[in-house]
């Protein structure tokens, strides 16, 4: 079997300077940054920066121009409403763009969803049966 | 500040029967699956599956076609070269489409790419400061 592992999400980024500035302006740590790379540390997992081209190079694959819509977001699972609420008002006061202001969800929980500087969408969410490990990573139920 | 955490990644998939199938094709723990989402323990992290579509209007964007290059990749980092091997063993044994034989990289790691059902692109890799917590999600050096 492949051992079930999400170690680290890499974006692929037109504007290295720019996407780093703005991870930085979240008070995220970055623990290893340079002009052609950076990597967050994000509790369960690592989110990372690379150039759009190298990292299609990287991988082998044909570069291509990026979709409107990304077709993946990351997410941000946090203790409760207020703590979603206290996360928008940080993104407000940092002018980002928020695609979708904070409310109730079908499934009972509270989630609103911001955009990167190149579109990656996130959402910052709270749930009712959400559980965290040590680290702040979600524990999924059995 | 926001919370550094990515806690989880929601691929937009456009075939739910043939990406679930192919994770846990894997041997991936499907903790939580329907017709409509399917999510998997992936130690630090949590790689979710969600329809495309409705993964645009829940983030309230529009939704248009992928592009051919996704702009972005997630990784499985591993203990060895032997490792790697023996991943990639496996996906030749799935059938599984590699982008990239493993092999050497630049930075004195060994790493090779396979991509999912749509596209979505996994590395494979080891290097030689990677450590690992408890539950097998990368630490980052200081």
């Amino acid at each position: 079997m492949i051992p079930a592992r999400m170690t680290v999400v890499t974006l692929g980024a037109h504007d290295m300077p720019t996407m780093r500035a703005f991870y930085r302006s979240l008070g995220w740590r970055e623990a290893s940054g340079s002009d052609e790379h950076s990597m967050f540390d994000t509790g369960g997992g690592i989110v990372a920066l690379f150039p759009s081209q190298d990292l299609a190079d990287d991988a082998n694959v044909a570069h291509s121009a990026p979709a409107e819509f990304p077709n993946f977001t990351l997410a941000i699972n946090l203790e409760s409403r207020e703590a979603v609420d206290a996360a928008f008002k940080t993104l407000r006061d940092l002018n980002v763009s928020v695609t979708k202001e904070p409310g109730d969800t079908f499934w009972g929980g509270y989630s609103g969803y911001f955009a990167d500087p190149e579109g990656n969408l996130w959402e910052i969410v709270w749930g009712p049966t959400f559980r965290f490990d040590e680290r702040g990573a979600l524990i999924l139920n059995d």
